[in-house]
């Protein structure tokens, strides 16, 4: 199917955008023609946007976050908790919860999640960075914020175990029914959860 | 909205994403943190490919379908019939065509349709180099390969008129019941068209 295309210069373009996650070669064509109809100076803007973000971007050496500086925005802000810290996957997982509103505190990025079947381990990602943290004695609560998964709750009790030999909370984020959701409708086990870990009004 | 993110750079990396057609804020943060993945050439060639083919695609003198010399490989293929031309809104339709491996003839890319809607008129369009095209002589027959919209039925009066003084056949693809498809579910107007155009069997 490579000699489909009229133009050489074409096919490359197609194929940049068919590497891209969820976008087939019919997406990726209509995206490359897409470019051919804007203006020269957009398209390098475009172009310089990304691969300025890939080689200059830098992660925040507290809690490894994306960040323009040194340390985040959120790591360097006075007015937040520093005796919190939140453990989450990924920076998507930041961006999330800071849209919530309901976290003053700061942040640990593992960089991702144990999970024996994609071969990633505990050193794979920033665990140990987060005992230092913890081990440094200013922090009083870590907050699991991982997916309610297999490999999510295996990165909690690795981590768990790990914070053991510290004077530190460990929480995790509560698992029950999505507002708005019907009873109804809701998976038994998440339906067990909410009962088991009913809250007093 | 755009306090969100934890960076500057990721976030003109988003608007990136997200200037392209159907790509949401969601998606276009998944692509640029997949674009953190990835090693950095090949972002850099990414980009390069999308530049590049920005940059330095031509069009056909001929048919004006996009084409990596002055004349692309259909117009210049000695093999190809160049008494047929195939008119056709733009290059995804050519695309199309060839896949079908049932034309050998040239084509014509307009580069749009006649469109009051949208502002586009006959001089937006490449009409005029056809009508050059079949006024040289060669051209013994034109077809007419436009959606069956009602801008398409008016380029295609607009052309058929245009091309009258000219000793050429003017032929326009068949209209009718999709291979494969039951006549209960069929339109009125398809079957009705596909009844009024019955071919010999």
């Amino acid at each position: 199917m490579t000699n489909d295309y009229p133009s050489y210069l074409l096919e490359k373009a197609v194929e940049a955008f068919n590497s891209l996650p969820g976008i087939g070669r019919r997406t990726a064509l209509r995206l490359a023609l897409h470019m051919l109809r804007q203006p020269n100076d957009d398209v390098a803007r475009f172009c310089d946007s990304i691969s300025q973000f890939r080689e200059e971007v830098k992660h925040c050496s507290v809690c490894h976050n994306i960040s323009d500086n040194e340390v985040c925005d959120i790591c360097s802000n006075p007015h937040r908790d520093k005796a919190t810290i939140c453990v989450v996957q990924n920076v998507q997982d930041v961006i999330a919860i800071e849209n919530t509103h309901q976290y003053n505190g700061l942040y640990h990025v593992l960089g991702g999640i144990i999970s024996p079947m994609d071969g990633i381990g505990p050193s794979d990602l920033t665990i140990e960075e987060l005992v230092e943290r913890v081990a440094s004695g200013e922090v009083k609560e870590v907050i699991m914020a991982l997916s309610s998964t297999t490999d999510g709750e295996t990165t909690r009790f690795f981590i768990s175990r790990k914070l053991e030999p510290y004077n530190v909370t460990i929480t995790t984020i509560a698992s029950g029914i999505s507002v708005g959701e019907e009873l109804e409708y809701t998976d038994e086990i998440t339906l067990g959860r909410s009962i088991v870990n009913r809250v007093k009004i």
